[in-house]
């Protein structure tokens, strides 16, 4: 029991940053230290501290060649742990808002026992009846990115016409399957012709095609979408927007949740065919979860169902152990993991 | 009294073009011819046979190297009268909505009667205390393409940052003097000393600068904008649009009416900024006027007190006579006009 150790000073395994990281982080940028904490938040602090139950694996941890002042957090700092999302449990509070005991997600470090003061990045958990891992994914950021996205920014009607780079990431699975729900014709892009079979067969897509195979991606959009596409849900920028531009229908909308194949060249792709916004008053825009976790709850009423009626898929791919952090997350930026990437650290 | 000549068959002088047109227009692309014209709406027609008072040169008016079929309409067809907006007096009426008497403004061709089949392109004029030529501008088109561009598209508050590129052209001018009038910050881009003077003294712009005289743009608005850019009226493309992203302020927009400096190119400039829509979480939107003529009562109510109030500033350029047209159209794209450009083709 938690409580056994409550004030004590215990042994606090961390996976470290050696570094600022620019582009994708290898193993060998981490290292792993056992340090030591106080289970207790210091006196007149409104800090939190939890002990961490699973850490996710995410694309946006990743240095990228842009000033480290344009970043809303950043995951890697010179001896630091490494900062992500996270699922952990109270185990003392100085904040008003939670109480020991309680399960949260949001932002927190990777180590055993940590002490959050950024509790703004702290959500407490209301649903125990869905698995608790789901909060890193589905019910957490991803599952938020994907709502905020779709939802707000790109006003979907049924029978309209979807397509979602990085179709396999955990944002992309869960637009692509709100999508479905709402009776969006949807097609997805992939790196792996694994990844595409499992777009199809296992979320639903009505076709996915690997990217990596096709020469001309106006032509694979062409073949997908011989109508056109509504919503773009925008993940990788470069040659994907560059064509996806080309096959815009009137008032078209493409939401901007990353760049994955922009952010670490030295100079991003010039993109050509802008045009379209004006020839088919299409908009772009460019958002972050981080403005719009007020609408929470309003998410929840609309996911915890689905979860329940199993209308939603979820994948996981569990490392378990704060040691198999390192690994897991590199694995994230070259494909290897299929589904949701996770880091269990103790089981709850 | 036009009257007199009702259901008469009169001479009708006529601008036509010799063919489509790919790039800015040139003088020798047009003729004058006089043809004859029964000055009565055919029987059953629900056209409208009109007078027309004042020709329009606008810069859309222009073929451009992309499918007819992607126009919403086009100027120039083998030896037909140039199309265009302009004011004009009803002759005679098959249209519930219009009757001999009224003014109205809309497409209309370049010829001294037109009879105009597409009536869903003309409104009344129910305000003649104004200028009648103010309907080819301020009140007409391009002053419904800045309203809608800047306050539907842009949302503006008091104190915004507000950047207009071709800032002297109809709809620039106007965009300008609407963000004065709101207490923004209005930064322009004109190609002469001429123009970034007028923009200042007469419109009331902030600042101004000469584009051609600048080497580095970034440089310029970084001058003109050192906290920023929120609001980015968007006439021009290519490298400018490339430096204003470089300077967005967060939630930053920008409402795209054209982007002249493209339409004649073999190929786009590349835009290679974009991934500040992620970081600054920034909106970039493409719009015709087409799409907000239902607020057009609404416009006025917010312009007409304006201009009787002198609030806004009208420079116009008027060249008289139909004969004149095709010069005073050409003179456009290089930059000759001073104001809007207007053809007066009869006196009311």
């Amino acid at each position: 029991m938690v409580g056994d150790h409550h004030g004590e000073e215990v042994r606090n395994k961390q996976v470290l940053a050696r570094d600022y990281i620019d582009g994708n982080p290898k193993e060998e940028d981490m290292y792993l230290r056992t340090g030591t904490i106080l289970l207790k938040v210091p006196e007149g602090s409104n800090a939190v501290l939890v002990k961490n139950l699973y850490l996710s694996c995410d694309p946006y941890m990743r240095g990228i060649k842009a000033k480290v002042q344009d970043r809303l957090f950043y995951s890697f700092a010179p001896h630091s742990p490494v900062v992500g999302y996270g699922v952990a449990k109270v185990l003392d509070s100085g904040h008003p808002d939670f109480k020991k005991g309680d399960l949260v997600w949001g932002v927190t470090k990777w180590e055993e026992y940590s002490l959050i003061t950024m509790t703004e990045s702290l959500f407490k958990i209301q649903h125990t009846d869905v698995p608790l891992s789901y909060y890193t994914g589905l019910l957490g950021m991803p599952g938020m990115t994907a709502y905020a996205g779709f939802y707000e920014l790109c006003s979907p009607k049924k029978g309209e016409y979807v397509f979602i780079s990085s179709a396999f990431g955990a944002v992309g699975q869960l637009v692509g399957q709100f999508a479905k729900l709402m009776g969006c014709y949807v097609v997805g892009s992939a790196g792996s012709q694994e990844k595409v079979d499992l777009l199809k067969n296992k979320f639903g897509f009505d076709e996915a095609f690997n990217y990596k195979e096709e020469h001309d991606l106006d032509a694979a959009l062409k073949r997908c979408f011989p109508e056109g596409i509504d919503i773009y849900f925008e993940n990788v920028g470069g040659k994907t927007l560059d064509a996806v531009l080309l096959n815009m229908r009137l008032h078209g909308r493409i939401a901007v949740a990353g760049m994955i194949s922009q952010y670490n060249l030295d100079q991003p792709e010039g993109i050509r065919n802008l045009l379209t916004l004006v020839y088919k008053r299409v908009r772009i825009e460019g958002f972050t979860v981080y403005d719009y976790y007020h609408l929470f709850p309003k998410f929840l009423d609309l996911v915890l169902p689905y979860i329940r009626e199993k209308k939603i898929v979820c994948v996981e791919d569990v490392a378990e152990g704060l040691e198999s952090g390192p690994a897991a997350l590199v694995g994230i930026f070259s494909g290897r993991n299929v589904g949701k990437q996770i880091v269990l650290v103790a089981p709850e």
